[in-house]
């Protein structure tokens, strides 16, 4: 077989080959962090009347010129605005209509004056001891947006905020990038299901829990498709099913020479089966393979969960993202943090070198402790904070220097 | 009323009186994200017994010493591991047994060698051509962890790899907080639903939509209680219904001094309320009530969507957190990004100002401009890529000032 290690920037640049899936219609309650399929245009102008953005009196901005505590002007009071409603009465030169925040400016009004300058002189008089410039402490119609503007574009991310503008627009469903539905398979004899009691030799499945709250956490619909073993019909079966029901498949597991070679005969096997690469020049992750069935990707990660991880970490977050349309440009969404090595580390792979690391702070800086474990342990994944990047070009990291941490999770106390 | 403004650390500590929502038991499958309510124990050690972690020979390490290419070691190949099954044959020295990665060390056998440093001589002839270490590509048991060490503290928000080792260690469930239910009301006459078209004077409703996403960001429930005229009894009615559901209840609207004193009057009607705050010096968000009804906690938020929101990022995300359980410290899990002012801000409100601002990259750097627009407006919100604070202490920012930049989203293209 044609020997296709690939860099990781050739891999990026393979797993943009696939399309975005499918668009779907959503609530707007059901919206967060989906992905817009389709721009949205503001449909009228909001707000469609003008508002006042405080408590006081709707006037003319000219009646208040020159007005002070020391020379106030006195207007007469000829009503109050109805939340809500349109107000019957309106304000011509020498008169004021009471207004709250968010009322309707009434007709003839140019500005309003805060309740805070105005003082009641008697039931029809208000003494008013500031000047306002016309359209001060108005919201004109259109401020926030306008007929025919595009509100939110395709791709955008929905934050709650932007929800709140569709809920303003009275766009109460949206076009969203389906959530890409993923395959989980977790292979090999020596796996066995949680819930029974491992014998000498076996193993309880990691990988699939792993993988698939992975999946979940990067926007995607995890399908665990549960053990198999080291069967080629076994595992062809379910690589099969899943292709009908899934967006991408992911096997895991085979770390075994053999298993290996049997996922790729497997894979093979399928009509329209195009194998992209074999090897990843990564460490943890070399024995990754991406593949192509129809239209649809396959990829092989290897067996040892943290090597597992790592690459998920790094190639297949920003796939997801990319599956469901949300960054052409296959970005890093990833939070990193600022540290310095706290020791050094060597590394003459020639690939890009991934390490687990605990942050310790120090007198106000972060310093990056390497976790060092085989890739076969789970646990210094759960110690670490995040991964750090030894690039294939240098030798190691020396302590000190400044490296920047990929978290696995939201920041809390390192963030402070 | 007894004039209550608080500083921003008074509401910390005061959203610190409230105490986390209780347990539920969930499947490590639905844990991702959810906060663990109890320590979680090493039931057994992991792995329960010695493994390869590469492909190779399992030998007595004291055989392979001194072997180099020019100089190799000859062993008699008695067999090969199962994966999954404990071996039937034990190697001693002058044998050796062949092994795939994650199979269980043959008994007898205290090292592996590599299957690139082993050559078949004959059916019945391993050629070794590098000595091997006792213990080296050995996992051994217990490793990953022992029996009766603490796995995972209480608190912790568990990741994927948390559920991986969870799931190796067969827990399938797990005690974590619930998820803190929220009531969102949202009042005022002129405020109508969103499927409605709206008359002149009458707006659709932002803020629960806006909020109620918000709160599911943060790992709430959201329960959206609609809207609330501006009437004593419906909203007493609305909360009174809203304590029975949940564990908060945040109104928002009342921008007016009217609709804001009647908040107030329908929390203090309540048997055992507490008006704990009144008026936050932040800005926006200065006219924020939190108050205690019972045990439960009831949040008054300003009307103007822009102002409710700074409310909700700087206070009410910490809270939600804690409300889970999830960090004693109501610590901030922002994720923040540095930039420099790309103008300059006067502030001389004497309260903590949060502006909206937008990032702009140039040469490498980010720089935050500034977003202007009347807080009842939304679209700035929805252009702004954060917040960034001004200390009440200090009276602006100058050009070029380097600053912090709260971000409202996980970073895409700002994080190259």
């Amino acid at each position: 077989m044609f020997f296709k290690v690939k860099s990781s920037d050739e891999i990026f640049e393979i797993l943009k080959t696939f399309a975005p899936v499918g668009e779907e219609i959503v609530s707007i309650s059901d919206g967060l962090n989906r992905i817009l399929s389709q721009d949205i245009v503001c449909g009228e102008d909001m707000p469609h009347f003008s508002r006042s953005s405080v408590d006081g009196y709707a006037v003319v901005a000219q009646d208040t010129y020159g007005a002070s505590e020391a020379l106030p002007a006195f207007l007469e009071l000829k009503g109050e605005v109805i939340m809500g409603k349109e107000s019957s009465v309106g304000v011509s030169s020498g008169n004021t209509v009471r207004i709250s925040t968010g009322g309707m400016i009434p007709s003839g009004a140019d500005a309003v004056v805060m309740i805070e300058y105005c003082h009641l002189v008697d039931e029809r008089t208000i003494e008013i001891t500031r000047s306002v410039a016309p359209l001060e402490n108005i919201i004109c119609r259109g401020d926030d947006c306008r007929k025919g503007s595009v509100l939110l574009e395709e791709g955008s991310m929905l934050r709650p905020q932007d929800i709140g503008l569709l809920a303003g627009q009275g766009v109460s469903r949206v076009f969203v990038y389906q959530k890409p539905k993923i395959a989980v398979i977790s292979t090999g004899d020596e796996i066995i299901p949680i819930d029974q009691e491992p014998r000498p030799g076996q193993v309880r499945d990691v990988n699939s829990y792993t993988l698939s709250a992975f999946c979940a956490k990067e926007g995607g619909v995890p399908f665990n498709m549960g053990l198999c073993k080291d069967n080629f019909n076994d595992l062809r079966e379910k690589i099969h099913r899943a292709l009908e029901q899934c967006d991408s498949v992911w096997v895991s597991g085979g770390s075994s020479v053999g298993m290996r070679d049997m996922t790729l005969k497997v894979i093979e096997s399928f009509d329209e089966a195009e194998i992209l690469a074999h090897g990843i020049a990564v460490k943890p992750g070399k024995p990754t393979i991406v593949a192509r069935i129809g239209h649809k990707s396959v990829i092989g990660l290897p067996g040892h969960v943290a090597s597992a991880m790592v690459v998920a970490e790094v190639f297949l977050a920003p796939f997801l993202v990319w599956l469901q349309g949300g960054d052409r440009r296959c970005n890093d969404h990833h939070v990193y943090i600022d540290a310095k090595m706290e020791r050094n580390v060597e590394s003459a792979s020639g690939s890009d070198e991934y390490i687990r690391v605990k942050l310790i702070k120090r007198d106000g800086k972060f310093y990056a402790e390497p976790l060092w474990g085989k890739s076969g342990l789970i646990s210094t994944l759960v110690q670490a904070e995040g991964l750090v990047k030894i690039d294939r070009h240098v030798e190691g990291l020396y302590p000190g220097q400044d490296v920047r941490v990929m978290l696995f999770h939201l920041p809390g106390e390192e963030n402070k």
